[in-house]
């Protein structure tokens, strides 16, 4: 039985040795074909692939039943077409809630501390005295601070859950917006029906919404209204969660206080678009996760559970 | 028995109400002059105070015995040529530790995950594809995410022991130097004749040293040249404990992967400063601090032990 691991990953394979009836076969994930023989793979790690060596992949293994992702989400194999009557699914989920959790604590802090506006200032030679020296002290009405601030998490899986205590750690008051309420990892979750009471209570607002239709434009012209002119915006999640036009108005119009913004609708976002220059917009170009780590022990514990014909981790 | 407060701090004076000897008297911190009625004031709380300001006040307030400052040095009062044979002056070490803490925590996520870069490329209007999508996970020789980091922390305070659980909850080591050596928040603390040592074992260095004259240029030339090509300085202390020529060259030449400042020998740094524009080079404008926080608290706790004439907190 072939698995097939890519080369884009930085991996030993000797950590996935112990199967009898298992062969490792790297491959290149950048490539837009397969070599002929290991067109008979029965499982696929993907990591990084051009969407052309999917496309390839879901047309030529005939005889695959299982796909490991890397992947946060589903995304890219989903839009390969695989048939998914015959291979099981399963993401790379809890691989990037570190990574990821670390990158919006930063975004955070950069929106809090007005790192981007310093560095502005710097680029012309300038002081940005403005921003130093003696301050008020967390006054109500400003995002300044994570301590005491209201952060409001919009999408509770595992990276909210990597997150939460970061930002209690530095005093921030957390809770959390998901399809069901509940109380996880110490945060209150609630319902997105409780929206319209939560978004006006909100300092920072961080998105982490998988990108699928049910969250398409979730953060639209009406929600973005509800929160205070003060408060920020980070998405670590999926751009398309975002109504970005309306979301430009918001910044230009300054009714809310900025974005700091990892996805976009349109990724690598083009030269020209209107969101570069933004007021008070912040941009990182999708870099909050893209490091997976632990990739070697899921893979192994759903390859052992794949053999052993038992539910695996991660099933989209 | 007059006190007198500033009003360039948010105060509530009833929250100093109680002590029935003691009248309270707001003045000006920024006025080149005190009024000539309070000029028989026993007790002086000083924040953000103009030099003329202390100045005057170092030479016209005879009856002075008690300075509080809520800086967290006590280098203006210092400086103002107060009669420290016959008062004594308490500085505000320990309001600042969070503010510092949270602006230092910052930094280093910008130095790690490159938000400065991000910027520049986003003031251009280009996508800094580079710094995103799929990465190396800890490459060694890399200061690219907290996670498993080993962070120096030079001058170890009340500021350091608050800075470490937070670096420590985002999964970095963290080692400390100070004069004296021994385990301080768990975090092990070597005395400064190990720096030799430890310098080279460092990915970022965290300087939060005072501002005198055994801590000048701390940071030498010779100092930076033991740390790694990839390490990153985040200074937080003050500017005169890093040797800012050695610095520039040691940065220009790429000897060290960058460093972030919020601090200066001359501040603000003069319009025109080679610092500006050095290669891998954060500009923060002393805003690390500039928010006392639980001062009343502070206050009360030294006047009740002032009237007392108990020992105080915070005495230099």
């Amino acid at each position: 039985m072939k698995l097939l691991y890519p080369t884009t990953l930085n991996f030993n394979p000797a950590l996935l040795a112990g199967f009898p009836t298992l062969t490792l076969h790297p491959y290149d994930a950048k490539a837009p074909t397969l070599p002929s023989d290991l067109l008979d793979a029965t499982i696929l790690i993907t990591w990084a692939n051009s969407a052309a060596n999917l496309s390839f992949a879901a047309s030529n293994l005939r005889q695959l039943r299982w796909i490991q992702s890397l992947a946060a989400g589903p995304n890219d194999v989903l839009a390969a077409g695989f048939d998914t009557s015959l291979i099981t699914i399963c993401t790379g989920s809890g691989l990037h809630d570190h990574t990821v959790a670390e990158h919006a604590l930063g975004l955070l802090l950069t929106a809090a501390r007005r790192f981007h506006e310093m560095r502005d200032y710097q680029l012309q030679g300038k002081w940005p005295g403005h921003l130093g020296g003696p301050q008020p002290d967390r006054e109500p009405g400003t995002f300044r601070t994570l301590r005491d601030a209201r952060v409001l998490v919009w999408g509770f899986g595992n990276i909210a859950k990597c997150l939460t205590p970061m930002l209690v750690g530095l005093g921030a008051t957390v809770r959390g917006v998901a399809r069901t309420a509940g109380v996880r990892a110490g945060v209150e979750v609630f319902g997105e029906d409780k929206l319209a009471e939560l978004l006006p209570q909100t300092d920072a607002l961080v998105m982490i919404l998988p990108g699928d239709a049910s969250t398409r434009h979730a953060l639209n012209k009406e929600r973005l209204a509800l929160l205070p002119k003060h408060a920020w915006l980070v998405n670590v999640g999926r751009g398309s969660s975002v109504d970005e036009n309306a979301l430009f108005e918001a910044l230009e119009k300054e009714e809310i206080g900025g974005a700091a913004l990892d996805v976009f609708e349109q990724e690598p976002l083009p030269e020209g678009d209107k969101l570069y220059g933004a007021k008070n917009l912040v941009l990182s170009p999708h870099a909050a996760g893209g490091r997976p780590q632990g990739a070697e022990e899921l893979i192994v514990d759903n390859l052992r559970k794949f053999l052993a014909g038992q539910e695996m981790r991660n099933v989209v």
